[in-house]
């Protein structure tokens, strides 16, 4: 099992109401034989956790840091200041967010020097496609994985087209229809 | 001069591109009586210095703290997270800022527990006074200064309702008009 | 109890219907130790009450004023163009509100000159929080009350770390997920 | 000339920069045959002024007020919350405006019982075509007035049209383009 | 009854589906003795009808419309286009809308020449209540109802003020929460 | 029916749950008489299967093609790229969709030299009528079947306008009211 | 020259400071051979042109209007509600548009059953192509024109990859920058 | 230098126009020792060399891609739904976008299974950053070239500070201000 194995992506998150969001990505990376840890991180109530958490990350063999947060989301910009480690972002669409908007913008507009690879709103399976995709860079057996999953996304697709093709969309309506 | 008295006001921004704004809380805080020193600490590029003069601000004899910082803006946030007194923060609408809704939002948007004081996009000077009223709670003579300043905008614009009022509209169109 | 003190922060709101929001900012004054006074002032409703309320507040002894308002939310800004003490503002998202963006501007966005220390959408505890900082400038016992909760806030955030390490993420989520 | 009447519309605004916007309600008053003060009333410079403003204005005989104001905008919602005259609010793009949004939503998002009659950003004009209109009802000289600048408006147009049509669009842009 | 006497409003919709709106409008100005008339016009849909209402208005003594519409809302700017009569135009938050912005920008924005006075989106009642000032201008007694509705709004505050004030916040919570 | 004869219309999504929107282009063309297909294509997923139906379209007799899509939405932009044909785009809000604003945005912003006919966010329906005026541009039949399909609308718009002048408002809405 | 044939396309616009943007249409029809006509037609200030223009715009052989207009731009939508030709929206960013939202809203949000083919902000040059696509349902020589248009900026682009991978991102760069 | 060595990171562009953003991906990759070759590829108007250049890119020995493209951005997540190395989107604010607000959410808010890694509007430089982190994930030199950069910004910010702290922010102000 992935989380037996030395983790190389760290996943991390602002408080546990982040963890519906933050556990896909943890879920595709085991799917993609990639192992995590997950813990929690929080900027604005443990930041001195923070500043050693991202400092010892490369030196314990992290490869990628993913990090979610919501509202004035400080937390993946934060450790990017401090690691040389790729960070990911997920935005997460929290309680008293603006839409959204808070999550994204916070996240997203670092300023030069400092990249955080940011994905959409609680995209947190996205986060730990693109970590994989990273480790993909020196590791073959994750780039199978990715071609694999690829190629599954596209099998599915076909398959619900013909599906649709063969009954007609009326059919297709009936059995689809909330 | 207010500068040679020991600065009960930090004002500190991301970097020397922000003085163009923040340099009017310094302005400001003189006029007001309050003496403040102004820095440069940038929460992505010295996270260490942050956490160092967030630390030691209290102690240092500092009552507030104006933080300015555009973009992802993180430097309010993260002082507020570790020091406990009031933090000011001057959302700046700094180059590649979408429209300043990025400063604000990730200035104004903090989680439950670690407020920010937030003040108007490029709103320095808003910021001097609002410090200014913090030490008046505790310091008449500021509080006197204060009533003062809110007298006279006041009576500049009881005087230009008068000067308008008594050249008509036309008029004084005319010499204002660019 | 701190309702017996005479009060030194007075929570104003538009409407009752507010309560639910403003009822934090009361609730952790009264944890920090804050006496405050609650209340109901309409800028719009009751526009002279409003006045003699600003007018009043300093000789009564306030040290600061909290105001929530939702939609155009006049009651911040209008407070203290009257009073010079320090005014905190909580956009309220009422009713009809779209998304909050017609609170949180109408407070925020304010004139060189009167300043309101605007927190976040419906953030009444921080509103709350920040008042008490700001009596922490004076109050040695206050200060060390916000020390005592930023403490906590920390704790708490390694507590359900190391659960949530020791657990496993998946076995963590059996017992959060909604 | 309509100044030299008794006004029945008054035109205030925060300040004499909003002038250049807010003439343009004056002028289109003065063509129109209404007659129309203007002044300086600043609901955060000087609240008492603004509410003796408001409280007087259909004891003083007039029919209209135009207010107009940027950024966290007061002044047209807060007079209507005092007088039961109608009210027109003029969002004015002020320097450190976000795009007018601050502006239009502090004018237009009124509470329930206290309407202000808000017209387009920057809208001078029509604002003073309103307050006409709303002049109308009761007096057929206005009425005829705004049904000859409409027809004004139409003709113009159609010249334009046939001007375009009869130089054909390549030769018209000749003699358009900047 | 208000309804018996000649209308001089005109309340307009798109759809009857726009009537939990409207229908707020109509009633607030029987309450205040200003009798109106209800009735489905589309600008889309019905064309001509929509035209004809707006050229007949005034003749059939009309003295306002009040127009509502949702999404891309041509209905209060297209009968402004054609009456010289104030228009007043409520934004309603229709199905499938973004939010309510489509419907407030298309009525708001109107070029110049052409206002309509924008009342806050779902306002059905402000956009009644403005009707009302409109008509006050020429009718006391509607201003003296306007007056005493304004004494209603501001003793109910009072009187709520008083009795969270008497309980304390606490109680008052109890009997409020949902 | 429609579906036996050869389609001129396609309609593709990128997923089976766009079926709910997007099955409302299919309807709406039957009823007016044009012949279309239904079928998944997804950008994203399936790029070899979008080329592929992108190129071949114009050659198996399609004369519109109608593509719904989600959040960062490719699909109708994609396929306007490779055909010459008219693409209609619809934006789908799909669950994480920011409002709805990024659907809109990836499909209507489209570069010089490839347009997509956007419609209304989740405006199934309103393609496939959009994609019959085009067909109408070369067959009377379906001309006709618009003018029969908009003369239905005005009456049952005028028929509910009857009904409620009738009833009055009051009564109508006791029937309406949710 | 195109504008000697009979016109198939109508190129209209609220105003001739329109026309910087919607000659780009003219242009690129007649590059494409596509005969239109250009002229002006003002929802809100020719209201009854507007409506003739649409109803006979079928009878004088016109197959598809391009309609330009900015603000509460309400020209695209009515045509659309009167004729049923297709109709194609372009959002013109006018003077006092806030930052062009205004526009495209007002012609996207369009209600169900009549729909407008919006094009991106400013998007003249789009809307033609969009025209001539909708020709070319019926005309080869029209397709043929499309194709061709298609591969000339397909070599545009080859064309500049070939001369900057040739000369180095760095030189292309000094030939480049302004 | 850089350029002759094999390249391992793709930095692709929608146009020649944004080479302006994306020239400094290629400045800071080849500062840090990253090799990087620069090119056109645009996904609307070159759809099959999109296709070849993202089908071959790992074979070719690319590690990561860097796209960038303004208004309805598709060429960052077209690449990443063919490709499994990892994908850095730049929204560049190119002419007509509104506000970048376009290229931000068509490349950001990609569907699951399909992530790019998003930078901050025109963030050319942070692109060539995050690539070269994903680069040290399993090349040391360039781990230490990326710390070597940190310290630099680092230092840079902490010379700024002491300028400033020993001119005072008047000086200080002198030679900087425009």
């Amino acid at each position: 099992m992935a989380e037996d194995k030395k983790p190389i992506v760290g996943v991390i998150m602002g408080s546990q109401s982040d963890l519906t969001v933050m556990q896909e990505a943890a879920e595709i990376l085991e799917e993609l034989g990639v192992p995590c840890e997950v813990t929690i991180v929080s900027a604005h109530r443990t930041p001195h956790r923070m500043i050693s958490y991202a400092e010892e990350a490369r030196k314990r063999g992290l490869k990628v840091i993913i990090a979610g947060a919501g509202g004035a989301a400080h937390l993946p910009g934060m450790v990017a200041s401090i690691t040389t480690l790729p960070v990911i972002g997920v935005p997460v669409k929290s309680r008293n967010s603006i839409d959204g908007w808070d999550s994204i913008l916070s996240i997203l507009q670092m300023p030069g020097g400092i990249p955080v690879a940011t994905v959409a709103l609680d995209g947190g399976k996205n986060a730990g496609i693109l970590a994989a995709e990273i480790v993909s860079t020196f590791d073959d057996k994750v780039a199978n994985a990715l071609q694999a999953y690829k190629d599954k996304l596209k099998s599915t697709v076909e398959d619900s087209a013909t599906k649709l093709e063969n009954q007609g969309w009326k059919s297709a309506q009936i059995g689809f229809k909330k």
